[in-house]
């Protein structure tokens, strides 16, 4: 196998979820989603720029900065955007982030990045809590359709876990948001499967 | 096997040893390092804040702000820097970084980090070319000396990788400079022997 010479940089912007919180292989879906596409001959450098309890607001505020210490002109560069459960959490009876600002924070991003960044957008996946899994629910269509009115390509992810066995179990054991190493391969083999990802199968 | 329960977060700040360049899993040595104590039990939140090509200037300017963000009040913080391959590299003749820069910035790091994080240091790997280790090897000594003087626990890896024949060849084979897999667990394994490490075998 040669390794393909495009020298590709991706910074992966977010919170616990892309972080990979919880996996004790220290690899998340973006660690085993760019593994497997190095193993197929990509050249990709990975920034994982996932924060823990991060809202909208919070990425809003650092991804620019993040990014151009780590996107030089000269590589082929690609954001990653996944966030949206932090938004909806309640604390003090209300969600940390009301949606409209999650979608202005969301629109100003997808403003931003495109004429910088080929760049992505991966909906919030489900946790074990139904009430919060319905506020994701509806975030996470209006995200969608944030996306499609700007051009960005989106992955909504809530839909494909929300009534499935394996992760809802894997996450209700852990720690109620999150599941281990199997949940994160599941995310990895969703989002490489999916037709979003640059990276995928050729 | 019972999680400990202390909520322990790490930044590793750096250059490309620290974020993994070259390793098909994506895992690098802070990936090797944080799994193998995760699966000792460790409640490791690890963020690898490693970027290619930074020298000690670029690291200085951004390292609080991204720690900052990481590293709440609630939570038991650590930090671990490990640069200055990039400051001793040729660029128009002469390094990118003269050695009394390299080290002043050194010193501003290791002043302001400890009153925030515990923090350690870990000196620069070898590469392939000769010239370049000993420019680093004189480098490695004198951040050596300013770590002391400011009571900073110091992991000096050059004098352990430098006539490695396993390593160098690895270097060589791949890009002259970073190793592949096999290397990034050498180094994960150095580093958890070392004693400096806080989470080795207990």
């Amino acid at each position: 196998m040669t390794m393909n010479t495009k020298d590709i940089r991706i910074c992966f912007i977010g919170d616990s979820y892309v972080q990979g919180t919880g996996d004790p292989e220290c690899l998340g879906w973006v660690g085993r989603l760019c593994a497997s596409a190095r193993q197929a001959g990509r050249n990709i450098t990975a920034y994982n720029l996932g924060v823990r309890r991060e809202t909208s607001r919070d990425i809003a505020q650092r991804w620019l900065a993040e990014c151009e210490r780590r996107l030089p002109a000269t590589t082929d560069n690609y954001v990653v955007f996944s966030f949206g459960a932090n938004d909806v959490a309640i604390e003090d009876g209300a969600p940390r982030i009301a949606e409209p600002e999650t979608l202005a924070n969301l629109r100003t991003m997808l403003a931003a990045a495109p004429p910088r960044y080929r760049t992505l957008l991966i909906g919030p996946p489900a946790a074990h809590d139904d009430a919060h899994n319905a506020r994701l629910q509806q975030l996470s269509e209006r995200m969608g359709e944030v996306a499609a009115q700007m051009g960005v390509p989106y992955l909504a992810l809530l839909p494909l876990l929300v009534d499935n066995r394996q992760w809802r179990d894997e996450v209700r054991n852990n720690d109620g948001a999150h599941p281990q190493a199997p949940g994160y391969a599941q995310l990895a083999t969703i989002i490489a499967a999916s037709g979003v990802w640059w990276f995928g199968k050729q």
